[in-house]
């Protein structure tokens, strides 16, 4: 295979079966399967979270930790015949603001090693901006990158599909 | 009729549009027809809403209330022949989480009725995990538990239409 | 063209491309091209954003600024052979409740004279009610406001499309 294998953004609410949605594309793909995760264990909700995604992946996965630095460890992990699973934008995006770093620049450099690489990556997200605006000053600046992390994100997959009750609605489809 | 007849699950915002899409289902039915109504009058507010909805049904539906045993109400109803419309599961969660039930139980309760019941079944309910994640731990729990619900309702489902504007997107059709 | 030209809800979440997808139908439009805006600077943030939406538009448009009084503009505008973009109605929404002034009375108003106009009408919204309840009153209120006005227009619209992540969903397509 020396072409790029697609790229797929998966978004959706609060528990709305994104990442098994994500796990169900992985199935049958037949090369490595690296699982890049971005959450941090902060509280027991979170870390018993992580723990029942990981009990439902199956050994066949290599699981790799990107709390901050994300668009290096994709072009690691994504060469030909890989398939990576970045799960998921949100929570790295927190992490990112939280640390102060820059996000636009976290966000280009990101958007750029997905275009880049070879292999097939799929990206989970959460559509966060259908809400109320939110009074907290912090939480409105977290929507609003959000939504254009989303959209870059968007415009450089070949694929996104929207995720409700478990079910996918496709936004762009490859080819 | 001696197959099973469809389930329909209806997706959406608040004031999209999503009763009216279910009770447009029902016109067209010659059986008998059953609301199941899963809201409390907490206040004058709740009170209006629900005496606008019964004002826009016709004489022909019977009403039911269920505000914490459900599975049992629809399978009473839900006989050969009857249209039975459920609105909202997203209240009857909330009745079920403030009177500290067991959540699992009766979801997996309503997803077993759902799927052993010979009648038309309708169910109403809305999407609440595409805002910001809440602050509040109660509610953190309720988008968590809304967001499983509509999987596991979605996928006993033939059908899960998304409302948005008063329009519905098709996310799972039958057949 | 003596016929009306078709009437356009763009719906979507917070910065998901609502904005950009709305100018994109105007590129091939060879009229006039009038902008309604909504929005009032209250603060830097918002100066900022309205400033950054009118360095996106070219010199071809012609900016009108519509706090409270939607529809008379827009009639005024939407002439035979002119395009009209309306951006955005939840925050002209929120105008007309801190105003206090008739909520029901203005979205009459407005959606009569989308029917009525013989131009080419954009309309900018956002979907807010995908989000958990708001505690607050006037939220609530707002949030089922704003789904009642986007239910409206929709049904007078010909065409309706729900954007996410910068791509359009097709809720109701003209002709």
């Amino acid at each position: 295979m020396s072409d790029k294998a697609i790229k797929t953004l998966i978004l959706g609410g609060a528990r709305s079966g994104k990442s098994r949605h994500a796990e169900l594309l992985a199935e049958s793909w037949e090369g490595p399967l690296t699982f890049i995760a971005t959450a941090q264990a902060h509280d027991e909700e979170m870390a018993e979270r992580i723990r029942r995604h990981q009990e439902r992946r199956s050994d066949r996965w290599e699981t790799v930790g990107a709390m901050l630095d994300l668009a290096q460890p994709l072009r690691d992990a994504a060469t030909e015949g890989a398939f990576v699973l970045v799960d998921c934008l949100t929570l790295w995006l927190t992490n990112v603001l939280l640390a102060e770093r820059n996000v636009e620049t976290a966000i280009s450099e990101l958007v750029a090693a997905i275009g880049d690489v070879p292999g097939r990556v799929v990206l989970v997200s959460n559509e966060v901006g259908l809400g109320i605006v939110p009074e907290n000053d912090l939480a409105r600046r977290f929507r609003d990158v959000a939504g254009e992390t989303n959209r870059r994100v968007g415009a450089v997959c070949d694929e996104v599909v929207f995720i409700a009750a478990g079910l996918p609605m496709t936004l762009k489809s490859p080819g």
